[in-house]
């Protein structure tokens, strides 16, 4: 029997949601993967910081999560020690998510996160710093939630080179326009995004598409071995002054979507965030309200599409449920190496199982 | 560095499509995988038998097998010798694979199979076969070829409970409602299949719902802890009589498809193959051709698809290629065990990682 100690660095709807559907499946871990999990601390930027069920005052929730890792030097030795990271994410610039990613990683945790901003702004520096480290960095619910899609390449794609990809990952983009072709106003449709907790609290992040560029980024890092930030992603949102074109594009047939892509285009890799006519027969043409997909590119397989057909916070959660399992499945991290950047052919896993 | 000694039962377009992978990807599974591959022999029913580069005079092909595994204790006892089952299928009985991986098994010898033979027919009892020689019994390429179906569920959603699925999984019988839709006769849609290798050597496994039947079966056992053959599946296949009603349902905006189904009803599992009219926004309404696709119902998850848009040989030999490599990944194959039977929710992972 393994048991991790989880320190919770957010906690917000999502983590609140892992924790009561790390209740709901504690009698199943147990049973299945051997695991017994407990939450030793929490770190809120706004409620404070708890260990071990008592309040402690700290500078921040880096120095906090610092303090709680060193205190817990033998769990982290053992490889028994995870951070779980859902803070609120700067799109400026990646934090603070990358930095308490950086500081679990260096006391010997493990990291797993659903927080896209670690892994689009500094994919490749954290693996090297998890395998320094020997510990793991996980990140299944950073695009499409719980639905594999890291996971997917790194499990069950071996020997596969992921050329491109293309999707719609960003729910309330695909709301809206879903919305707007049926008539309704961007305003009315963006506010009852938000009032279900499923837009961003800044909602520009969504509908400028940042979140969208992001999550570019962050496909683009992992599974065509590029460098870039949400900043290197060409990048395009929608307005109320899209519904127009909505309209004509569900009259003409077709669907208006906001289409993530990326590529690998000799050595380099673009990546870009744009609105689309898409032809009805189009895979992402299907996409109603929240509803995400995902198409790779393969040299073996040609083309495959993942689609997300529900949405919700128990499928984020989910995504961090999965690493946890992934962790205690895999065991210690040796030999992560992060996926060679192109042209490069090799296989779409990073952290390699031992 | 792992050496696997491979012994190939049946060796039409598929296995050699797999040798000729292998020696593609030689470099990248020494260089990724830390594993060596090489064909100490081959069993076929026209062309004889060969061992290490002999012809040998044999009753059966299953005589020569258990000779051959025999002969290769040494590699068995090591978990070096894997058995790539690919030989065609009698539809009635699962025969001869279901034995060749009997056979494989009770040596001690690992056996991958494309052949959706074995689990439609024998999945529970080649497990528990499985578990008692400590060896995987694995068959990624049996349902959709080499997309990722059973490594999905078995790798990717660990503590997801399936509930049911739906799809189109046989590409012959899609391709000529496709192609009939279009006005062209039932005859030379299914000569084009044949001529291009995709229709079973029968073409009746195919147009009569036969193979949809197996594969439904295979998943039903396999995703939903199922204790069915194809004869349990409620089965309709297509005809030319058919054609009519493909031409009436695209003028609708509909497709005509022939769709498999699996579901739990309480403690039993139902599954049927027929033809459906399905709407133009049903994922399964856009497949073409040979393209194929999967829906899963879950618990935490809801509906997940995944979308197969190629298809050929290399899919198919990829399914083998990856089996292999999770041989080589996972190690010997300890506390393997079936998945439990309705209404039990457990993971849809059998073989479990070490």
């Amino acid at each position: 029997m393994t048991q991790f100690d989880l320190v919770l660095v957010g906690y917000g709807n999502v983590a609140r949601r892992f924790v009561s559907l790390l209740r709901e499946q504690q009698a199943a871990l147990r049973r299945d993967h051997r695991l017994v999990v407990r939450v030793v601390a929490t770190a809120t930027r706004h409620h404070g910081c708890v260990d071990n069920g008592r309040q402690v005052s700290a500078a921040s929730t880096l120095a906090f999560l610092r303090d709680v890792v060193t205190r817990r030097a033998a769990a982290a030795r053992d490889g028994r020690l995870v951070v779980v990271e859902t803070t609120t994410l700067d799109i400026a610039r990646g934090e603070p998510a990358t930095s308490h990613v950086r500081a679990a990683l260096a006391g010997g945790a493990h990291v797993i996160t659903a927080n896209k901003g670690p892994v689009a702004f500094a994919y490749r520096s954290l693996m090297r710093a998890a395998a320094r480290s020997n510990r793991w960095f996980l990140f299944e619910g950073a695009v499409m939630d719980g639905i594999p899609v890291f996971n997917l390449a790194r499990e069950t794609l071996p020997l596969v080179a992921i050329t491109g990809f293309r999707g719609v990952v960003n729910s309330t983009t695909n709301f809206i326009l879903t919305a707007m072709e049926q008539g309704q106003p961007f305003d009315a449709a963006l506010r009852e995004m938000q009032a279900r907790g499923i837009a961003e609290a800044d909602a520009s992040l969504d509908v400028d598409g940042w979140d969208a560029a992001a999550k570019t980024a962050a496909l683009a890092n992992v599974l065509l071995g590029a460098r870039m930030t949400p900043h290197d992603v060409s990048r395009r949102g929608i307005g109320a002054s899209d519904g127009a074109a909505a309209i004509a594009a569900r009259a003409a047939g077709h669907r208006l979507k906001l289409v993530v892509r990326g590529q690998r285009e000799g050595t380099r890799v673009v990546a870009q965030v744009g609105l689309q006519q898409l032809p009805a027969d189009d895979i992402l043409s299907q996409l109603d309200g929240q509803q995400n997909a995902l198409i790779l590119t393969t040299d073996l397989l040609d083309e495959i599409a993942v689609v997300q057909r529900g949405s919700g916070l128990t499928h984020t959660a989910y995504g961090l449920l999965s690493d946890l399992v992934s962790l205690a499945t895999h065991g210690p991290a040796t030999r992560q190496s992060p996926r060679s950047a192109p042209p490069r052919r090799s296989p779409p896993r990073q952290p390699r199982r031992t």
